[in-house]
């Protein structure tokens, strides 16, 4: 249930209603908008008669029940209005949000080591990446398969971060690893494979950086934003949702089906940021730069690209992976179409 | 099997290559390129050895087994050249290929009457569509939901065309109805439902008019590529391919998934046209906007939108499709992923 | 909707009511049970008052309106009374439901030559089979593969039918051959492919002879009964539904999914009998014993099972067919869990 | 790689193959058949060449390579023979296994309070099964959804154990819960939205109580036995795999598809044994039972059936729980299947 205040209703009003409604047991969260205020009541709303909320104070507007089975992450439950989620970078905030610039996350699928890792971080920095991506500890299939080098790949990504000035985001597979995880990551990724771990969703709710939510890849909309809402209502607001191609029939030419109408669908339907992976989303390089462009056009907020230095050497993911040149090459053809989108930096399409 | 001529290999030479094909008991069909002649051979070509054909004259560069069970419509066939359909219109050639401008097909589902059709004919007209779409004949879910208006609504479909100046786009189910159906459409569409209706492929295989063929709800990439196979190895060159949305787990939002990444993997597999059809792909009309942007920054030669003068009473898919206003409005936005792929006509963004 | 009539209600009344049915623009169908009649109206009913019928006679126990999509086939239709399919063959009449004995149905996937046909055919009719399947003409993917003899294997299944007694049951995949397919099929058969091609399935609806519809690769249990609907609506009542395997995302070791909860979701929705195919639903023949076992124990009233001379040089479906002697052993398997359904003739047991 | 020893190959021969494998860096595991010792070899055998292996002793038979990317819980790592899971419980050894009896699991969905869950536990024992199932920690969609009571409920099975003197079931969430669940469970279960949770996968490979693997819901088969090669890699043999119903495209009368062709598609690629579970496999109790007697038909080790004394009050899965009563009478019928099957306790048939 939501309650809406009128324009211009005072501060102490505000708080007297949160506070009233505390006492019914129930847990207001204030949404301020351009124009107005939301409170967003969470709890057993179910009881709750919209007409006697309505009757708490001359302020409110108007008292809307959201009839969605998610309810903090839905657009509903701030009356319409998205919001933005800010992650502090070495270079500064960089803000995901549908009112914002394109942001490009870019690496490895694996940290393979040092060298590897800083170079890469330095060339897709300046292709126009704000963030480096590598995965740390890995869910491979096989558990013969190369796990990730786990602690110290994520030392190299915080020489990475130092060295490029990236934010960085690295996948967390498992609660005990979390604090260290964080410790390094600007933003911590769930993946797709974790995607209904629950007990994982409730943890990285329970600390303070921003999560990357991939979609689980058979998952529907409607799950994964109950996911999303795992996190939100275990305190962490700075939720992030990531599409990265679901299981279909077909897996012939692309490994998976990259559902970009989730892109219009999740903005119908929830206030919270999108980004779209369209390397893990096709699962081969020549596919990428074609996805990538419609991503743009479908109105993503953020995109995903795998880049490794010599993807035929890579220890996992490799057929996926731009090279560093193709990745430049691919930002200026990028840059064409979020200019038209009105959602690139200017710069961009100078260099 | 192709047989690719070296540049300026002499006609005479080609057909007397063409000839000796024939002796074999193959059928051969030259393409000719911007630089090259190729002589594609389709027949019991498992035999027949790449060096002895090499053999039968110095004016042929090289010789190349295709792999693919598709042969006709592989790029491979046309040694990586794509082709183009030409339709004639009351207005002229309109054009379907890669190095040409997108073309726009929209239309209400269902021709419901005459004022309806030649209002909306003349609406989509003025927005910039080239060819109208409606369905005389439907394929219904239920038999005692509105079947379409058959054979009265082929002559209001006429009607338009003359009103309107647009090529008309309407689907044949029953071989029955072919004739019918091609003298008076531009193209004949062959609907998702009838993609594995291989009469009915052989049938339009047979006649003259250009194909449209809709992917089947879960046909893989080379389901469809063979179902193409089967027109072209009938006799029509003239198949454009239209990706509708494909059948997923996830059902609730939109109502099919619209796999966009087949645009990319046709153009690696085919030289045939792709057109996208967001109507159907996603089935809700608020979605329509962003998927066709992203349509055409994935690369699309043609868009199918669906527009109907009051969608609500439309009297089959009404929740798909556009208004005529909503439809004015697109083309604009449009114009905009158009240009920037360069795609568009110049005038659209100057109306 | 369907008007229950009271028991010992008089045949005079219930034509009268009919008649009187009739007059209101509707079609009245007599469904003759055990102790009851019912009288399922088909037409334009949602405007009819259930009460006001009820008033028309006092014989008239209950008038129930039908809430699914479908209505002749749906179970409510016959007030949750099952219908039976009885087919004529040589050797007498052979009876498809569920209060029956299982019906077999064998053969190959397609009819090579005479000697294969009627051989096949007298061996899987010693091994316990009632009809004889085998296709003339064959839906194939590649326009370059065996499509069938068409015309003149329809002359082998005669003979076939001829020399061992067995039905025969094959498909029409062209309404142009339908007649021809009728004249010798015992049951027409509508393939998977063809589920949702509404034109044939008219056609089917407007002869005599029963029709095996097999549910499409992609086709929800409600958009089967639909296409079931299409072929009572046009007049035909005796169809017999088969499951044949669904497409899903896993493809490796199964060619399809063989849907074996299809058998009790149909029996609590329709009164029409069910077959099921576990060649093509697994398309590998070591796993169409357990498959057939299980459809056996799930309750199905039929089993159709790719029977080949020599399976490693079909022409096509060579991986799912059993060989006769496999067939033989198979049936006396079957027979056990046949007799544990009371569902088997006692002297299958004996032999 | 697997080491085939010939008959009656003296124990210290094969002790000192061993030590000559471990020598070259493999983790060689002996396998006693009823006839032969199997050694099958885990490590980096791609650079190993059989033939020199086959030299190391001439009481060595065969030496072949395990093509298939699990290797300890392939088929031919056990050289064809299947493997049995035996779980101690108060009433002594349960085996689970082809060669042995079906064993029976039934509880309710969560472990509500102390009188239910020992009430049902009795029911269910006294109908003929040997484990309990009950959920402490419940993997919820909504976080707003009962998550279950976790220890405390754990507290509640535990006396339900001592009570019954059935085996318990129950399933671990989060590697933080494993020791308290493993303290009273005789199989810790994995459920199907963490069989992707290679974390949880390597914890309870690391512990000694048998898994049960739950499918996930859109795994392929070969990806599930990747799963329990996890398991089995991190040195716990006890595993055994439940089908419990995949998503596919249709979910609107059985929420799952139950994929009975992984029982014998499972038989052909792993030594492992089988459960069904019938119940999250449809979703719908009235199609429990026909999906319960196609599961023992089919060849399943093993069924876990949902029984929950008031299914219309049930805190989770009501809608696909038998009652106590509808429970026994499903096992006299199973008991006639299983007879026929001949995996069926004698008494059974009496009672």
């Amino acid at each position: 249930m939501i309650i809406v205040m009128k324009n211009d209703a005072p501060g102490g009003e505000i708080e007297q209603i949160c506070e009233e409604m505390r006492d019914r047991g129930l847990t207001p969260e204030k949404i301020i908008g351009a124009h107005k205020v939301v409170i967003g009541l969470v709890g057993d709303t179910q009881e709750l008669d919209p007409d006697h909320v309505q009757d708490v104070s001359p302020w409110i507007e108007q008292v809307i029940r959201v009839e969605k089975p998610y309810k903090r992450v839905s657009r509903e439950f701030r009356h319409g209005q998205v919001s933005e989620v800010v992650v502090a970078t070495p270079q500064g905030d960089v803000t995901f949000g549908q009112g914002h610039n394109i942001v490009v996350v870019a690496g490895p699928c694996s940290v393979e080591d040092e060298a590897m890792i800083i170079a890469t971080a330095k060339q897709v920095k300046a292709a126009g990446a704000s963030f480096l991506r590598g995965g740390a500890y890995k869910p491979r299939t096989s558990p013969y398969a190369f796990q990730g080098h786990g602690e110290s790949a994520l030392g190299l990504l915080a020489a990475a971060r130092q060295a490029s000035g990236l934010g960085i985001i690295t996948e967390v597979m498992d609660a005990a690893d979390l604090d260290k995880v964080a410790e390094v990551a600007d933003v911590v990724q769930i993946g797709a494979r974790n995607m209904h771990n629950f007990s994982l969703l409730k943890r990285v709710g329970a600390q303070d950086k921003p999560v990357l939510l991939k979609r689980g890849m058979s998952a529907t909309i409607e799950e994964w934003l109950m996911a999303a809402e795992y996190i939100l209502a275990a305190g962490n607001p700075n939720v992030i949702l990531c599409e990265r191609g679901i299981r279909t029939f077909d897996r012939q030419y692309a490994r998976n089906t990259l559902d970009l109408s989730a892109v219009p669908v999740l903005q119908s339907l929830t206030h919270l940021p999108i980004m779209v992976d369209p390397s893990h989303g096709t699962g081969w390089a020549p596919y990428v730069p074609a996805m990538a462009k419609a991503a743009i056009a479908a109105g993503t907020d953020a995109l995903m690209i795998e880049v490794h230095p010599n993807p035929s050497k890579a220890l996992s993911d490799g057929p996926q992976s731009l090279t560093p040149d193709q990745f430049m090459a691919l930002m200026q053809e990028l840059a064409v179409v979020g200019n038209a989108m009105e959602r690139w930096p200017q710069l961009a399409t100078v260099s």
